[in-house]
């Protein structure tokens, strides 16, 4: 009997919706599951580390890496690239572990076609208002890209449809429990536990006990 | 737009396995979810309640109702009829609670039939050690009885692949865990989600911001 590889979950969000905080508030929790860093052309912000945010290279290094076929899934977003490393989904996957993939709708979609079996995970803002506020307060961003995410906003909450989940974030300890929660049940799931619980399985229905 | 009714959640478990302690654990962290009392012809044990491990009656009564068609599903098991009764259950849900069904396979086959969208969870042993000595050492049932029971928990793990969840009760709290998750996460779907938060993703794709 084969073992199961991790499962893949993809969490999208418009920005402004707390999904970073929520990831690494979940990743604390759970050191089976394994967050894909993206590769980016865009600059590093004061609060971001490299390697840790991103793998923020040059927009000619991502370039090469792209006609190379090294990414799952890449996209152009305010005039920057992003792109996901498939090999190293492939081999965390094999070695057991979840993977949670911190990416856009379009990448979603890009991803959904190679890994059908994703789980995509939606999160949503308690309201437009709040949603408004953390874009506006954003005191690094000009106004030119606050407008653009703005619009974005409203773009990717109309892919809603597409996910598995969809999840509030009002309360961070809530949301983390509902992405907790998520995790946990798609690995009770019976096709998993069939694969999972098979030596118990098969010795419960053939033994006199 | 209409509101979501509650979700209906079938359990089902080989005797021994401890289920009826994880139910009544489960339903002490969860108010809004009602368990569903069925109608038993066996007498009580010493341990039970009527009303709230049963509803007991008389042979004659429960061929009464069955007759009237007040059972969603009934089983006669090691001589004794069970049965489920269908007005409670849609009452409740239509109230948005969610429901909890302990019944056996042969029950849950019954149900699904009449509620397709049902969520089975089954639950095993952790070894069928551990079941046998449970099941042997159940002192006030006599040994034809521990036989049969036997012989239906073998039957009964082999319906494992009808349920859409397989949770393993090795430590209690851990498996009314799993079960919360189940829960929470059935709620998160995008399919109830899109009728939960219908106001919201509607107020998040139309505003300005």
């Amino acid at each position: 009997m084969t073992t199961n590889t991790g499962c893949l979950f993809i969490i999208s969000a418009p920005s402004g919706t707390g999904k970073t905080s929520l990831v690494r508030a979940l990743l604390k929790t759970d050191v089976n599951l394994k967050l894909s860093i993206s590769h980016t052309s865009r600059p590093l912000r004061s609060d971001e580390v490299d390697g840790r945010d991103y793998h923020f290279v040059s927009e000619e290094i991502f370039k090469q890496k792209l006609l190379r076929g090294e990414f799952l899934e890449s996209a152009e977003v305010y005039g920057n690239l992003y792109g996901t490393s498939q090999t190293w989904i492939n081999e965390t996957m094999a070695a057991g572990y979840d993977i949670l993939l911190e990416i856009d709708c379009q990448g979603a979609t890009q991803v959904r076609k190679i890994y059908p079996q994703a789980i995509g995970i939606f999160i949503l803002p308690p309201s437009s208002e709040t949603l408004a506020t953390r874009l506006k307060t954003r005191a690094q961003d000009e106004s030119t890209v606050i407008e653009k995410r703005l619009a974005a906003a409203r773009e990717e909450v109309s892919h809603v449809c597409e996910f598995d989940y969809v999840i509030i974030n009002n309360k961070l300890e809530e949301a983390v429990n509902d992405l907790t929660c998520i995790v946990r049940s798609e690995h009770l799931k019976k096709e998993r536990q069939l694969v999972d619980q098979h030596a118990l399985i098969t010795q419960l229905e053939s033994t006199d006990l």
